[in-house]
């Protein structure tokens, strides 16, 4: 998951839902009229929910999606956008989903940013000399060789550096910024630069966004705006970021020297990952399912987004090895650049044709135990949606809720009539782990994997199969 | 908390109690019968809790003890044994006693271990290069220069060791031990160098001695054996560990090259740093209060032992504030060399008479929310604090429960009569952040502290003022 504030919008849709029923009495809130024939036929789709979950969860397929996504990772580690090892860990996708005769395979071009971090530090030289933890920000550009040198000044929110936005020149602004959620809090990894620089501040640290660590500092893009001096910008840990709060709040004169060799190369040639099972009357339409391969350069990407990615490419080894080929077809595109702005998703819609793309699933906050999915579209869909989610009971993950700010990659169609939905899970510790060097295989879990493999190939499914096309208007 | 193994033996005292009482009828297994008079006497210091208590939690303490917890930590990071940061750390608690009228400040002589880390590298180089986090283990030697380069030999266990002993020669071993409790998985910390070497390996890396982990490595003494050839030993994440193992069950052929730069100085004269609120009846006798002021050289020490130091240092500037001043003393002992193996505790025992020491009390298990304390005497000296405990509601940690395994430091006393105690308290997470980088402020909680003051100060205060000192036999 990048970290672009998408998620700020929630849970408004709604209520839109049994208007347009003619009748004496207005139906409540949420009320869904389908035709019993679909009712029945969406019903009749228990036998291939079971046959899907069964072998996840109790025949051959049972822990293979995690034993493939700990070989890929044991094998590629993290796989940051613009280096040479993404680019051989898509080729080990290619090459394997032709091994397993998956359709389609191919990659599709795109051009992604390819920002290297290079060495950091950061020493506290004042009230007592400390090392302190720290990952660059996403594109930050370097300081100079022997680093920065300045008095800090701490603030708790952009609006105390706002009031106090005389003191910040030509100093180093730590924010201590409170955590609420990722979609509020991260206004501060994304926007601190350029506010410290707008002040006059020489550098920007931010407190990690996450809701508890272990010393564990969390990197993620950020945002320069044009005009606006870029200076260097970098996460450290929450419990530096208390500990100079806690100085300043003393009135105690704070230091720090900051070196960063961060360095934007060029732009380099990735590829998204496409693999299909294509169906057998409509082949042109199909329902996407995805997760992105790229990941930060910490950690090894386990998390963000190997499970996304890894069920949805699994669930494409599995219809196959299961022979439920549905009518319509059911892709997999393991998304690249996600980290660095939904690259790959902006270049695939760019490049492929919206009118085909009958539901686009994203899975790419957590792969814990599943609960359902979230959903975004218009009012007749939401009634067939619910009715699938219903045969979801053999998981226990029959959750359905209506949000505007679904997944990341594909809020690329979010203006468009495109239905999308998200995997909804057991991810409170999500955070925690996010874009730090504890995004590892140790987060995953085989049986959790498995759950979300078997929701995501039999929602993916029975879309694809239906006699219907997902709605649009 | 050091880490020796010490937590072996567990909960197994009790029931020898309401024994040696005659009548018809046997006494019920706990039961206690203390004079009636003692129970009334016990009950009536109820007022004194209570006002400590209000201090604390209410009144003008409320607060204190983080705050010079906080100031302390934020002076001095860790301290470690050998440094002068230590010492320097110690003549601060000396003269900030001096400073607030504490009776009978002054330093004992301990002669500490000085072992410094240097820089620690380990790269896995087969089946690919990745860096691996490491610390290493205290008083572990050095590798050459340029490290040692080795294929890897992986283990779960000493008994998996010894039945594959004849593939760990020239090798390093790898021990990814199952997390089951501290006291029965710390045996891997201290003694895998022993064993690995024994095998003919070359050096040994642990699991982290911890139930979770967010790519943070935990270290803490080992031991060396008399005759064994002593190799570097280190602790790598629970993520690390468990990809190698990963790749062993693999079959793929692991190869790691290991830098430590560690050495063993000469020893350095420390000192346990002692303060007292003097008794007016009988001060030669005392309740000891105890935490250690060393720490590791990772995270601050805030949690281990900077908590458990400070309730009770405090402990005495709270007597003596409120003017609780007991028949007899009661005396805090901030120890040093703790994490190098009880040096301070063991020390003070040699030079200090123990028939006066009336009961010896440590925190140094975490300053979570306060429970209540673990106890070891003779059945009626139970009875007795059984009775102090009921007096401790106003924390809500009345809970009271035999133990023959006591705290660490106190332990020195394990075999003498002298009744030990130790603060029980909700610390199920204390290893997540024990001997690491997480070990900071950022773990402590104002409001838990003072609670655990509270219980502190009033459970010395109320055993040094009792008409009867707590029996022995």
């Amino acid at each position: 998951m990048t970290g672009y504030p998408v998620s700020m919008i929630a849970l408004i849709f709604l209520a839109l839902l049994g208007q347009g029923t003619a009748g004496p009495t207005p139906k409540p809130a949420g009320y869904c009229e389908l035709e019993p024939s679909l009712v029945e036929e969406i019903q009749g789709y228990k036998t291939a929910v079971q046959k899907i979950n069964e072998a996840v969860t109790n025949g051959k397929a049972k822990g293979k999606v995690y034993e493939e996504l700990a070989t890929f990772v044991d094998k590629f580690g993290f796989r940051m956008s613009g280096t040479k090892n993404l680019e051989n860990a898509i080729d080990y996708m290619l090459n394997k989903s032709m091994d397993l005769g998956l359709d389609n395979v191919h990659g599709e071009p795109v051009t992604v940013p390819h920002w290297v971090r290079g060495h950091e530090e950061a020493t506290l030289l004042k009230p007592r000399q400390a090392n302190l933890k720290l990952l660059g920000l996403g594109g930050s550009v370097s300081t100079p060789k022997d680093g920065i040198t300045a008095k800090v000044l701490v603030v708790q929110s952009f609006k105390e550096l706002e009031n106090r936005a005389n003191e910040a020149k030509g100093k180093i602004v730590v924010f201590v910024e409170k955590w609420e959620s990722y979609g509020k809090t991260v206004t501060y990894r994304v926007n601190a630069a350029v506010k410290t620089a707008e002040a006059g501040g020489v550098a920007s640290l931010i407190r990690s966004i996450t809701p508890f660590s272990i010393s564990s500092p969390h990197t993620g893009w950020q945002a320069y705006k044009k005009g606006v001096k870029q200076i260097p910008t970098a996460a450290i840990t929450v419990e530096d970021a208390e500990m100079l709060l806690r100085m300043s709040k003393r009135g105690e004169e704070i230091e720090i020297n900051l070196k960063m060799e961060a360095n934007m190369m060029d732009p380099v040639q990735s590829r998204n990952t496409v693999v299909e099972v294509t169906g057998h009357e409509n082949k042109d339409e199909y329902v996407l399912v995805s997760g992105h391969l790229d990941s930060w350069d910490v950690g090894d990407g386990a998390m963000d987004d190997g499970g996304g990615a890894f069920i949805s490419w699994y669930s494409i080894v599995l219809l196959k090895q299961l022979g439920l080929v549905p009518k319509r077809t059911v892709r997999a595109v393991l998304w690249t650049g996600e980290e660095e702005g939904l690259i790959g998703a902006a270049a695939y819609k760019n490049a492929n044709p919206v009118n085909n793309l009958v539901l686009a699933m994203e899975s790419d906050e957590g792969t814990f135990s599943p609960r359902g999915i979230s959903f975004k579209g218009v009012p007749k869909a939401v009634c067939i949606m619910k009715e699938v989610m219903k045969l979801m009971t053999p998981m226990n993950a029959t959750d359905f809720t209506l949000s505007n700010d679904i997944g990341s990659d594909v809020m690329v169609w979010a203006n468009s009539p495109v239905p999308l939905a998200a995997l909804a899970n057991a991810n409170e510790k999500y955070f925690w782990f996010h874009h730090s060097d504890g995004d590892r295989m140790t987060v995953e879990n085989s049986k959790e994997l498995d759950k979300c493999l078997a929701l995501w190939a039999s929602v993916s499914y029975v879309v694809a199969n239906l006699s219907v096309r997902l709605p649009t208007v």
